[in-house]
C-alpha cells in the first residue's frame, strides 16, 4: 500500500537549537526543539504536526492490542456530572485535582480525571445477565487533572491522553482472567512500543500481589522510584517492599542499664553523645491515629514514610502529635521516648524483632537507657512496613540487596473488586438466577506519557531517535544541495511511498545541508537517506540516525534496501 | 488485508423496543435504540461500541481528505488560558455559549467552543516568513459550547466532535485557493459519507458571496432554515436571501387621505376594519439602535427577522422600545405610527420602493392615512433586507418563487481575513522584506453531528440503514436457530473476514430468529446475511437491508459476492 510523503517545504516545522528555558527534562527539551509539541499553557500542550503522527501511532498501538483481547471501544465524555464521584466518594477525595465547573444553570460538573464511576452506570445500563460478561470496555480520551505543580513537559500535563479500560465480572477467577488478558496486552504494547519497561508490584503482598501492577519505564526523569532485585526477578513500586526479619536469640542480653545523656533529643545528637551507630538506637515518633496517642518504633537509621505508614492505618487518619499534646502526660517525655513501660499502644518496624536490643529513651528528660530487649523489656502490638526503602535492602523473595531506580508510570493495571459495583448496586441475574454482584477491574496506560517515556528512553545527544513503529516517518530524505538533489529527492521520496515506506523528504530551498543534517538528527526518523553531491552519479548515502553509521550506494540499492523493511 | 469479526455474544449490545421519552428526532430515537449512544447529562453523550465505529469511520474519511489536500494535522488543548479569548473579545462575546472554569491558583480557563485564537497564536509561534506559508492546520477533536437548550441527541449536543481548520496566506488570492480547497475537500467528504447536502451562501451577497458558505443536510429535523429555488441553482441560508424591488411610478397616486380607525393598533384589527388585505398596509416596527429611536418598515404581511436586523446594524446595539420610551413623545403615537413627517430615522425593507402607496398610521390616536407614497410622502434613510423569508419569495437570482427546507449544517466554510491576525499582530516577512499581515481561513465540520445527520437522512421505519462506508460492518450474519446455525454463521463470518469483509455476526444462544431479524434492521447494516433452515444444506438468504430484497445463495456463492464488493 502506497505511504505518505511529508514535503519539510510544506510543512509547519519550526526547529529549535537553543532548550526551552522552564524545561527540566530531556523529553521536554527535545520535543520542544524538534517541534513536536508546544505549551499552550502551564501542564497543557499542542501537539504540532510531527507530534500528533507520532501521538497517533502510539494510539494505533494500543488500540490493536485492546482489540485483540476482546476488548470494545468506546468513548465517554470528558464532561461529567459531579452525581457519580459524589456517589463514590471521590468529587470529595480528589479535592484540589479535580477541575470542577458550574453550566449557566448552575449544574456542576466536573472534567475526568478517570471514569470507574460513568463506566460503572454505563454497564448497569447495558448489561442484566451473566449471559452479557464477561465485558471489557476501553476508551482512548482526554483526561484532566490539576495537577499542583505540572511540570516536564507532556510527562505530567494537566490534560493528557490517556486508554483506560475497565473490566466487568462475576467471579473473582474471571476477573483475574480478565487482568490476566490486559497483562498480556499491556506487554505487548509496550514491546511494540520499544520501550524498556518493568512490571512492579504496586501494593504490599499481604493484599495479593496480583492485585495490582504497575508499568514502569526506567528513566532519570521519571517521578517514582522502584526497587530491584539483580538477584531475582523481584521487582516493586518501593511502598510493595516488605521486611521480614526472624526473631533472635534476646537471652543473654545484660540487663537494662539508664545512662545520663542531657541534651541528646535526637538520634544524631545521641549517638554523638554516646558514641554509638544510629543504627544501634531506637527511634521512636509519636503520632495520633484516630486521636490516640501512638508510637512507632523503627531503627535510628531509618527514616519513618508518613505515607506508607498513613496507607497501612487507613482508613484511621493519622497525624503528627504537636507541643499540645504533651500536656497533662508526664508520662511522655520529648525526645527521651522508650517502649518499656509506656502506656501507648507501640507499631514497629519488622527490624525490632523478637530478642534485639537497642538504646533507646529511658521516658525521664536526658535519660536514655541500653540493653533495652524486644520481648523482654517492651512488647510489639503490630509490625509494619513503614520506614524508607534504601538502596541495599534486602529483597523480600530472595534477601539479596535491592537496587533503587527512577521510572515513569507508563500503565497501571488493577483488580478493584467490587467497591464502585457496590456504590452502583451493579449487579446482573446470576446463573441461579439470583443477581449477582459484579466485579471490575481497571487498567490504564498513559498514551501522552508513552510518548514522553518513548523520546526519554530513546533520545541521544543529537536529538530524538524513535523506534520505527512510532517515529512520523520510516525515512527522512535530505536534499543537502541544490536543485538537482532537491529533483533526485523528491524522485526518491515518491518510489519510496509507493513501496510503502513513509517518508519524510527535506527539500526546502535555501536551507544549508548543515541545517538539514542537524534538524534531521534533532528530528529522529530512524533512517537518514541523503542525496548530495554524488545525486548526478545517482549515488545517495544512507545513515542509521542510531548507530551513525553512513553507507554510500546507487539509488536503487538504497530504495531496495528501505522498501525490503517496510 | 483481513478484517474483523465483531460476535454479539461478546458484544455489549442492549436494544430498546421503544422510544426513550426524551428524545425528538429520529436519529435521537434510533441512535439510542440501536444501542450506538446513551446519554450521560444534558448535551453530553457516550458512544457507546457501535456508534464510536461509525464516529471512527466518519473521522477517517474526513482525515484522508483533509491530508489529501496537503493540511497537516495537529491537536491542541481543549483547557484554553482565557486569556487570547479576552484579547479577540470572544471572551466576552461568547457569553454563557462558554464553559469557564478555574483552576486550584484560581486562574481562568475555558473549554474551547473553536479554536481559532489558538490556532493563530501556534501559527505566529511557527511561521516567520512568506516562504513558511501557506499552512493549512486542522485537527479532530472535542469542542465545548454550553447551548441554553441541548437537544436532538447528538445533533446538538454540548460536547462535541468536530474538525476545525485554519489556513493561513499572505494574499487574498491564497486565501481564496485555501478556500477553494477546503470547498472541494468538504464536497468529496460528504459525497463519501453519502449524505444529501446543499451548499449555501451564508452571508448576502453584498459581503462577497464565495466569503462564507455552508454544507446543509436538508432533513426534517435540522434547526436551519434554507431557500432554495426550484429554477435555477440558488441556494442561500434564509440571512442571506436579498430582494431587489424596483422603484415604480408613483405619480398617478390621489393625495394623502386621513381615516378614522378607532381601535385599531395591529395590522389584523385594521385589515379587518378597513377590509384590505393586510399586505396593502405599511407596519412601522419601533426600535432603539444604539439607544435612539428608529422606525422599520415593512409590508404589513411580513415579520420583521430582528437577527437580522441586529446582524444589519452591528456592532450598534439592537433593542425594542418599551412604554417609558413614548414618555416626552407624543409624535410617536403607539399603534398608529407612520413614517410620513415622523422625526426619526427611517429602515425599511426594499418592499417598500420608490413609487409604492400604503396604509399606514396617521401618528394620531385611532387614525390611519391612506395613499401614502413613498417618496412623495416620506423618504427610505436606508434599505435592509430584515423581513422573515417565506416561501414563494423571490429567487435574487432569477426572480422565482424560492423554497424553504428544514436543514442540519454539517460544515461551514469561512474567508475570516485579518481579524484575528490583528488582534495578535500575526504578520510574516514578505518577498520584499517588509511585514505582511497575514489572512486567514477558517472551515468547520460538524464530526459527531454528521453521523447524526446521516442517521436522519438514511433511516426508515425499521431503523438504522448506513451507507456501507459508514456502517460499522459491511455485513450482519443472522444465526438463525440452534448449534448448527451459529456453527455455519461463525465459519462463514471467519472466511468473509480472510476476504477483508467486516462482519458483525448475531451469534447469540436463546435469542429468537424474530429478535435477531429486529435488532439487524435496527442496527443498520446495509447486507444481511441469514444462516436459516437451509444452513445444513448449505443455503443462507442474503437480504438487502434498504430495499428488503431476499435472494436464497450457497455459501459460496454468498461469499463471493460479498468478498466481490469489499
Amino acid at each position: 500500500m502506497a505511504a505518505r510523503v511529508q514535503r519539510l517545504s510544506r510543512s509547519m516545522l519550526k526547529t529549535l537549537r537553543d532548550d526551552p528555558a522552564d524545561a527540566e527534562t530531556l523529553s521536554h527539551k527535545l520535543l520542544v526543539r524538534a517541534g513536536y509539541v508546544r505549551r499552550t499553557a502551564a501542564g497543557v500542550w499542542t501537539w504540532l504536526p510531527l507530534g500528533k503522527q507520532v501521538l497517533e501511532n502510539v494510539t494505533r498501538v494500543v488500540r490493536e492490542e485492546m482489540d485483540a483481547i476482546g476488548a470494545q471501544e468506546v468513548l465517554l465524555p470528558a464532561l461529567l456530572p459531579k452525581e457519580p464521584y459524589e456517589a463514590s466518594g471521590r468529587y470529595e477525595e480528589y479535592g484540589d485535582l479535580l477541575f470542577r465547573l458550574r453550566d449557566r444553570k448552575g449544574a456542576e460538573y466536573l472534567l475526568g480525571p478517570t471514569h470507574e464511576e460513568i463506566f460503572t452506570q454505563v454497564v448497569k445500563d447495558q448489561c442484566t445477565s451473566y449471559k452479557d460478561l464477561p465485558v471489557m470496555l476501553y476508551q482512548i480520551q482526554t483526561k484532566y487533572r490539576d495537577e499542583a505543580r505540572p511540570r516536564s513537559g507532556i510527562l505530567r500535563g494537566r490534560e493528557f491522553q490517556m486508554k483506560d479500560s475497565y473490566s466487568f465480572d462475576i467471579s473473582d477467577e474471571a476477573l483475574a482472567e480478565s487482568y490476566r488478558l490486559h497483562r498480556e496486552a499491556y506487554t505487548r504494547i509496550f514491546e511494540r512500543l520499544g520501550l524498556d519497561y518493568r512490571i512492579v508490584s504496586a501494593v504490599s503482598g499481604a493484599m495479593g500481589g496480583s492485585a495490582s501492577e504497575e508499568f514502569l519505564a526506567p528513566a532519570e526523569a521519571g517521578e517514582d522510584t522502584f526497587a530491584d532485585c539483580p538477584a531475582c526477578d523481584f521487582a516493586a513500586n518501593t511502598e510493595a517492599v516488605t521486611t521480614t526479619v526472624a526473631p533472635v536469640d534476646g537471652a543473654g542480653h545484660p540487663a537494662v542499664e539508664e545512662l545520663d545523656t542531657p541534651d541528646t533529643p535526637t538520634i544524631e545528637t545521641l549517638a554523638d553523645f554516646l558514641d554509638v551507630p544510629a543504627s544501634a538506637t531506637l527511634k521512636n515518633l509519636l503520632v495520633k491515629v484516630d486521636g490516640e496517642i501512638t508510637a512507632v518504633g523503627v531503627p535510628g537509621d531509618r527514616e519513618v514514610d508518613l505515607g506508607k505508614l498513613a496507607e497501612h492505618l487507613a482508613p484511621a487518619e493519622v497525624e503528627l502529635v504537636t507541643a499540645e499534646d504533651f500536656t497533662g502526660r508526664p508520662d511522655l517525655v520529648r525526645g527521651y521516648v522508650g517502649p518499656q513501660g509506656l502506656d501507648v499502644p507501640y507499631l514497629a518496624d519488622p527490624r525490632v524483632a523478637e530478642g534485639t536490643s537497642w538504646i533507646t529513651g529511658a521516658n525521664k528528660p536526658g535519660k536514655h537507657a541500653r540493653n533495652v530487649v524486644c520481648g523482654r523489656d517492651f512488647t510489639v502490638d503490630r509490625y509494619l512496613d513503614v520506614v524508607v526503602v534504601e538502596p541495599g535492602d534486602p529483597c523480600p523473595a530472595c534477601g539479596a540487596g535491592l537496587r533503587l531506580d527512577r521510572a515513569i508510570e507508563i500503565g497501571h493495571i488493577f483488580q478493584l473488586g467490587r467497591k464502585y459495583a457496590d456504590t452502583f448496586a451493579l449487579d446482573v441475574l446470576g446463573p441461579q438466577g439470583k443477581p449477582v454482584r459484579v466485579t471490575m477491574g481497571s487498567y490504564g496506560i498513559g498514551v501522552s506519557r508513552a510518548v514522553a517515556a518513548l523520546a526519554e528512553q530513546t533520545a541521544d545527544e543529537q536529538g530524538l531517535c524513535w523506534p520505527r513503529e512510532i517515529a512520523p516517518a520510516d525515512v527522512h530524505v535530505v536534499a543537502a544541495g541544490k536543485a538537482v538533489q532537491i529533483e533526485l529527492a523528491l524522485e526518491v521520496a515518491d518510489k519510496l511511498a509507493a513501496a510503502g515506506v513513509r517518508v519524510l523528504v527535506d527539500d526546502r530551498q535555501g536551507v544549508s545541508p548543515g541545517v538539514k543534517f542537524t534538524d534531521a538528527e534533532l528530528v529522529g526518523v530512524p533512517q537518514i537517506l541523503i542525496v548530495g553531491r554524488g545525486a548526478p552519479k545517482g549515488l545517495v548515502e544512507l545513515k542509521d540516525r542510531r548507530s551513525g553509521e553512513r553507507e554510500e550506494l546507487t539509488v536503487d540499492e538504497a530504495l531496495k534496501r528501505l522498501a525490503d523493511d517496510a
